[in-house]
């Protein structure tokens, strides 16, 4: 079965919205074993969408739809549909009940304008959303299935959920998907090529290798399909295997998890609890910890220290130390983390101060230089970045390499 | 001139990398007053490949495509591209003394596996890349031009700002395009329409608009396309105007902005320092307000407080009080609020206190009950959420309604 995603609106197209919904889509296919064949996206106008349509029913047997379901001018989806497929659009009672529940509690007359939802192709089965007033559209027409869901990103969730993968798990597959990610750090996407492909020259060739680099890290993608899911899986596994293995201490975690995942399994196994002392990253550090559940197991807390006084009254770091060696050096950096450990009271801490930019940067102290620190007063690790003169990237460069520093120090 | 975008990665269609380049892409071209007409995402193999080269070159005049180009196996768009314009790959001498330039000072030597990106087609002109060892390329081919770029983020956007820019710049345009977006609070989408809509009855079909929800936010974007542009963006402005006035008080701020920018607006105007106080948001609202560049000088400091004790200890919340209301409370809210102020030294502050998810809830606090404080011992304001099970939706969702509310108490 191939599956193709359209996507719908002018805000994909200029840019002020980025198409999360795809990719949600395609990781929530992939939960059943399912990839995505192609994927279109094209503005809010009739011709536009004429041709996605005209071009996945050459190439699609299922089409998922996003965008143009709700009441505004601007959506067009469902009337463009009715004409494509020659359909009436007739009023649905099922709709107008939908909105009325919807609706009522929050205190909302139901108006003309909501009505014009309530119009639907008549062959169309609607699909429920608990999140929203646009009920998903499913139609079959010559063999193919088209459904259409809202572009709000959960309310698209919710109907992917409730009605799309529960609808897919009743059609038997013989195809299967299985994918195992390496995390990597400290190496370039070539230079692990080298290192992995002359070992995978056998991998049969349902198996394929992506590399996919971001900040500080390539991730290493085996991907394949088979009819036979235990084996698929078995076999990916063992090449995976083959790969990690040759990579050694460079394999950050397993299996597409996160630093923060993994640090979080750390800090249990190890029963140790952690805060941060940030400056440059401003919180960044902490809200990527505690976007974990459950991390208050072993997160204490965090001081955010932009200003000196801050500095110096609840992480103690003393304003002669300051002045001699500025905010922004391996000895301010020290003091932090050994403050922010008594002022938390936590086991061990994270402490970052520098320069993220634009502007505040020196010749000694350019944008981009930050000091990083991590431990306690007893053992503790530091570490120097030169980066960028972008503000965005060198927070977060900086906040995954802190991390990064704390898995060091945590399996040292 | 139509242009489209064509990107190319398997990891694009099984949902593990969001496509964040077209929207990029798109953004930048906008600020020239261009726009993008078509998109296709395609995985990483030949025959996709050439389907979306082919439906480009039937209704674009300028392609842009991402992904493809790195040293590694699956790395093939090059080499497809060649072969569908009839080009031969030489080994191209620059390409090999730009690698060499990279690597060098890194202390890596070039190798066979380096090597295979010199081969390009021999009628393209190779773009600069100071990010990465992949160059661009740039083919004219039947009067179109074809433009390949990294699909790492950062290296594409330095490929379009130095060099796909400014051959932009150099063709004449007689078509300009203009947008203004309103964001709006407290309204839902239909809402907003009945309002707006009969006030722009007359507006002319060179203007469009188009809703655009997302969390406890509504923009409301008026898009223009004309050959003057004074013309054009007096027009647009114009009916913005009138769309701003009759929402009021619901607009948020204006343009595009965030709220975070609107904040620092305030602050700056208004002379005020500000801190926060985090217990659930877990530093995230922090980060919010210091990723606006120059924050330093209205932003202090923020007490991340996730255990009892720092809640006590740094932020002067009673032993009696978390014990007789529990920590999310309107009761502990305030006393954080008015803790943070004292231990930050801040004019005013934002405290924050709720149960994220996915456990934690009891039948009288379940899961997504959150209690805000904004101000300081003289002047504050306070606010319940009820927000969902989704702990990263509600984190975020809380981040934004405490700045929202932040707003009011500087407004007030």
């Amino acid at each position: 079965m191939k599956i193709s995603i359209i996507t719908i609106g002018d805000e994909l197209l200029i840019g002020q919205v980025v198409d999360s919904n795809s990719a949600k889509i395609a990781t929530m296919l992939g939960n059943l074993g399912l990839s995505v064949h192609r994927k279109w996206c094209v503005g809010d106008s009739r011709e536009e969408i004429e041709y996605a349509l005209a071009q996945a029913e050459e190439s699609a047997d299922l089409i998922l739809i996003t965008g143009g379901l709700g009441p505004t001018k601007d959506d067009i989806t469902k009337k463009i549909m009715a004409e494509y497929f020659n359909n009436d659009l007739v009023f649905s009672d099922q709709h107008l009940l939908h909105l009325e529940k919807m609706l009522k509690p929050r205190g909302i007359e139901v108006t003309d304008a909501h009505k014009t939802q309530c119009y639907v192709p008549d062959h169309a089965e609607l699909l429920d959303n608990q999140l929203g007033t646009a009920l998903g559209l499913k139609m079959e027409v010559k063999g193919k299935t088209w459904i259409s869901m809202p572009g709000v990103p959960y309310e698209m969730e919710y109907i992917m959920e409730h009605s799309v993968l529960p609808y897919l798990m009743t059609i038997n597959q013989d195809k299967h998907w299985y994918a195992y990610t390496i995390n990597s750090i400290g190496m370039g996407e070539t230079e692990i090529a080298s290192i992995i492909e002359p070992l995978l020259e056998d991998m049969p060739s349902y198996i394929s290798i992506a590399y996919l680099p971001s900040i500080s890290m390539v991730r290493v993608r085996l991907t394949g399909n088979h009819s036979d899911p235990v084996f698929l899986k078995s076999q990916v596994d063992a090449y995976a295997k083959i790969a990690e293995d040759s990579l050694g201490s460079k394999v950050l975690n397993r299996n597409n998890s996160t630093i923060e995942a993994e640090i979080a399994h750390l800090l249990l196994t190890q029963n140790k609890t952690i805060g941060t002392a940030e400056s440059c990253t401003g919180g960044n550090i902490a809200s990527k910890i505690t976007s974990i559940p459950g991390s208050s197991k072993y997160f204490i807390g965090s001081i955010v220290a932009y200003s000196y006084e801050v500095k110096t009254h609840l992480l103690n770091v003393s304003k002669e130390r300051l002045l001699e060696f500025g905010a922004v050096s391996e000895e301010t950096v020290i003091s932090m983390m050994v403050g922010a450990c008594e002022s938390l009271h936590a086991d061990f801490t994270i402490a970052v101060s520098g320069i993220a930019g634009p502007d505040g940067g020196t010749p000694e102290k350019p944008v981009g230089t930050v000091w990083i620190a991590v431990g306690n007063a007893l053992r503790y690790k530091t570490k120097k970045l030169k980066l960028s003169r972008d503000r965005h990237r060198n927070i977060e460069a900086a906040s995954i390499l802190a991390l990064i520093l704390a898995r060091e120090w945590l399996l040292d």
